[in-house]
């Protein structure tokens, strides 16, 4: 089979490797219906994070099980399933808190843009849909192996409530599927900070009242001139930059709340200006593995969509394509289908 | 009248200066009837934070009212009250959601190792005892003022539940008050870290059920150990330094909480660690004046006694003394009696 590796900056090759097979008694083999590239993929994509050369790339996904290994007990070959970017096993303490990408024997699922993956722990990791699902569903159920369920942990993570005034940094998928999250849980006010105009018109579909396009400190500014210079109950930190995390902070009343899903990249912050702050600050790798049965239920019942943050779908052969066009910020989210 | 001044690293001094007035007419002067040594207040007294020279010193203080500004409503001469180390206007938006210590008009009170103090906004700042107290309850009312309502801080911001296994970082005053709060607040683990054994019979008493001696990275794979490798539910930082903080981090099982109230001198969390270790942040200068009402109730009834942590009362004219005692851990907190 081929999948994409990843052999440098912006050197994305699609080539030959071995299918996978069972290794441990726990993994299940998935075919991938469909798959998509990550914001996060970007980074080594761009040579902002170091990683192995040539490195199996994806880790997004959803599938018909192919194969499980003789461990495996709660899912059988046939099923569809969906399953988080880190395996895990879904009973030690740390999953037992909800913390599935803290769990003990957490796992890096990679490689997912092939047409197959091996997944460990599988029973702990993958999540069934009632049935096979009409296509059409595809991309929603997709987006719940990452974005959605990290854009839904961000809201959690600052802690939006009925009737809140919310702000969200970035504006790339997990971003607006963020602004969906707060939505969702009823705030009443959502700033979406972006200064692109197709992500303007997705974030005030997924319900954003205000677009914010000033970044940095001039974001900051605007965000307090329109809360009559209190700041807003919740941001959303969606990118992992220095620039955002600060914006995101500085955006926050005292007593408010940041939830942070960006993986840092070079990111220090200040013990003494944090203190001041007054912030709560929680984030981290999104566990989404907790979410997916209820948001299963939600795409299953078209309650939500967030498979619209895909504006752009190819073959996975083209996958290098997929990966160019979200680098240059021509598309949000590319889908790929093998 | 004579009050205490900073002019350097360990020189402090006490001397004649002016009685204070009102200045705004929502000033009152409160006459001290007990005072004290802050750890804060060491931070300048050992050169590790800067400081106009001469400083006047001291923030914590009840006393009786002895003047009132014009404008001012609900304290009367002659009342005795307890105020917050931050005057706060308690009708501002901040105020409002409970952070006193973001007030939009917070103003710092200084010099109150004085027989006499300036307290402004003493309308928002003062709260009243129900009458004139007994004098052995005054250490307790004290405490009120800042190292009860920190520790109380701390533990609300490590978000402590009945139940929880909990760590102390940090054995001072705020500390050990943070131990007493987290047994108030129904935790049925606590683990005082210490090496002092005058301060660990204290935390003994105000609850702590285990002591750790050892700190840093040692001390946070003791608390791994003591867990079962998966750290605590929440940690209360009360002391401020790079090694204290990640101490805190590090010992808090994914998911869990730092509370940390130690006011950071040359803190910085890099990013990345702090996302994969999934805690909650949380803390800042307590808004002591929000649990002002609730704690005098406590203390008023005899069900705490926060007063224990003074274990050296001097008069105030000994006030240079009392900075030494506690500089060199001779004592936990100093009482001054003008």
């Amino acid at each position: 089979m081929r999948g994409a590796f990843l052999y440098g900056p912006r050197d994305l090759r699609f080539e030959e490797r071995a299918a996978p097979t069972i290794i441990a008694p726990t993994d299940a083999i998935v075919r991938i219906s469909v798959t998509c590239v990550c914001g996060s993929d970007l980074w080594p994509y761009r040579g902002l994070q170091a990683s192995p050369e040539p490195t199996p790339m994806g880790h997004e996904y959803c599938g018909i099980v192919e194969e499980i290994g003789s461990g495996v007990r709660t899912v059988r070959a046939g099923q569809f399933v969906i399953g988080s970017f880190f395996a895990s096993d879904n009973t030690c303490p740390h999953c037992h808190a909800g913390y599935h990408t803290s769990c003990q024997h957490r796992e890096f699922v990679g490689g997912a843009q092939a047409p197959l993956l091996r997944v460990p722990l599988a029973d702990g990791t993958l999540v069934a849909t009632p049935e096979v699902p009409a296509g059409e569903l595809n991309p929603s159920l997709l987006a719940l192996s990452d974005v959605m369920g990290t854009g839904w942990f961000a809201a959690e993570a600052a802690n939006v409530k009925p009737g809140a005034t919310v702000a969200v940094v970035g504006d790339g998928a997990v971003g607006l599927l963020g602004v969906l999250s707060a939505k969702l849980k009823g705030a009443e006010r959502i700033i979406a900070m972006s200064h692109h105009e197709a992500r303007q018109r997705l974030a005030r579909e997924f319900g954003a009242t205000d677009i914010v396009t000033e970044r940095a400190d001039e974001g900051v500014a605007r965000i307090k001139d329109m809360t009559n210079g209190i700041g807003v109950d919740s941001v959303l930190e969606c990118v992992g930059t220095q620039e955002s995390m600060m914006q995101a902070i500085r955006s926050t009343r005292p007593g408010g709340s940041v939830g942070y899903v960006g993986v840092p990249h070079g990111v220090e912050l200040n013990g003494e200006e944090l203190f001041f702050s007054h912030v709560h600050l929680h984030g981290g790798p999104a566990p989404v593995r907790r979410y997916l049965p209820k948001l299963i239920e939600q795409v299953w019942d078209r309650k939500i969509n967030p498979g619209k943050v895909f504006d752009l779908t190819l073959p996975l052969e083209k996958v290098a394509e997929g990966y160019r066009a979200m680098d240059e910020r021509r598309a949000i989210k590319t889908l790929l289908r093998p």
